[in-house]
C-alpha cells in the first residue's frame, strides 16, 4: 500500500479548512488552489502579495512552485494546470505574465496543459491556480 | 489492457447524459460532479435533499463517498476534491459543514487538497463536489 | 524516467500562451481547455465554427478528439470530462449533442466521468471542454 502524504510548505498559511495544500501518492501530486498569498507571518491573516494581477499571480505561481517543491517535484513534472480568473479582460495580461514567468523557470519538458476559466472568488482575489504532477 | 469500469451506486439517480458516476481504471477513480439529490426513488424526479447550503453539501459529499465506494474506495484514496459554490458568501458556512464532515468520517490518512470556486449551477443547486481518487 | 510530451495535433492554433494543447506522461494524458475554434489556417486568427452552442460543442469535441489521437488516446481511454457552459440554459441541448456525437462515435467502454459548471468564457464562445484519459 502506498502512503498518501500531505505536502505542508514551511511558507504557507493554514488552509482554512480540512483540506491539504499539496497531497502525493506514489507518482501523482496534486496542489490544491492557490491564491496570491504572501509567505505565512506568525499572527498576520493571511495577506495577498498586491492588488494587481501581476502581483497575484506572481505569487500564486511561486506558491504553486512552493507545494510542488515540497513534495520532491517540479514545473517540469506538472501535467495541467488550472487557472481561475474573475475578468476575461485579464487574460491576455496574465498570458503575458505567465509566459515570462515560465520562461524565467528554465522549463526542460514539454510546458504544462491548461485550462482558463472565468468565476467568482473570494473579494480582493483575482487568481486562483492548482496543478497536477506526475512524477518519473 | 486495462479495463475502464463505470461505477454505479444503486442510490444514484441515472446521469442526465451520456456519463459515468465514476469510472475506475486501473488505480485511479474519478467521481463525477455530484450534486445534492437524494437517493433515487423510481418515478420521482432527481431531488435535492433540501434548499440549504448544508442539507445539500452533506447529501453531496455522501454522494461522492458512494460513488467511491462503489468503486472499491474510500476518502482516505482521495486526491483532490473540486467544490463549486454558487456564493462566496457561503465559503465560511461551507468550510464548517466539510470540516465536521471529515471530522466524523475518520480519516486516517492526509486530507485531500482541494479547489474551491465560484460558478454558476442549475436553479435551485447550491454545490457541487467531483473528486479524483488514487488507490492502492 | 519517463519523458512528458507535448501533443501538437496539425489542426490546432498555436496556444495564447506557454501551454501545451496536451500532454502525455506514461500512461497519463492531459488534453487542456479546447474551445470550438475551427481547424488553422495559416494567415487567419483563431476562428469559432459558428455561433451556436451545436456548432461550437461539435467542433470543441473534435478539437479534444484531436489531442487524445495525436498523443495515442481516444475517447474509451478518457476518464473525466469537464464541460464549461456559461449559461445553465443550455444544459439540455448540451447534453443532446454530446449524446449524439458520443453515440456516433461507438464507445466500446464505460463513458467517462463528467463536471458541467456554468463560467464565464471569452466574447463569443458558449463552450470549453477538457480532459484526462489514462492509457493502457
Amino acid at each position: 500500500m502506498t502512503e498518501k502524504s500531505a505536502i505542508i510548505p514551511a511558507t504557507h498559511t493554514v488552509p482554512p479548512a480540512r483540506f491539504s495544500h499539496g497531497v502525493r501518492k506514489g507518482n501523482i501530486l496534486q496542489v490544491a488552489g492557490q491564491v496570491g498569498f504572501l509567505p505565512h507571518v506568525d499572527g498576520r491573516p493571511p495577506t495577498p502579495a498586491g492588488p494587481t494581477l501581476r502581483e497575484q499571480t506572481l505569487q500564486t505561481l511561486e506558491n504553486v512552485r512552493s507545494v510542488l517543491e515540497a513534495g520532491g517535484a517540479g514545473w517540469d513534472d506538472v501535467m495541467m494546470i488550472r487557472v481561475y480568473l474573475t475578468d476575461t479582460a485579464h487574460f491576455a495580461e496574465m498570458n503575458a505574465i505567465y509566459d515570462a514567468y515560465f520562461e524565467e523557470q528554465g522549463l526542460r519538458e514539454a510546458p504544462a496543459a491548461r485550462t482558463t476559466v472565468y468565476v467568482g472568488l473570494p473579494d480582493g482575489l483575482l487568481v486562483e491556480i492548482d496543478a497536477l504532477a506526475v512524477l518519473g
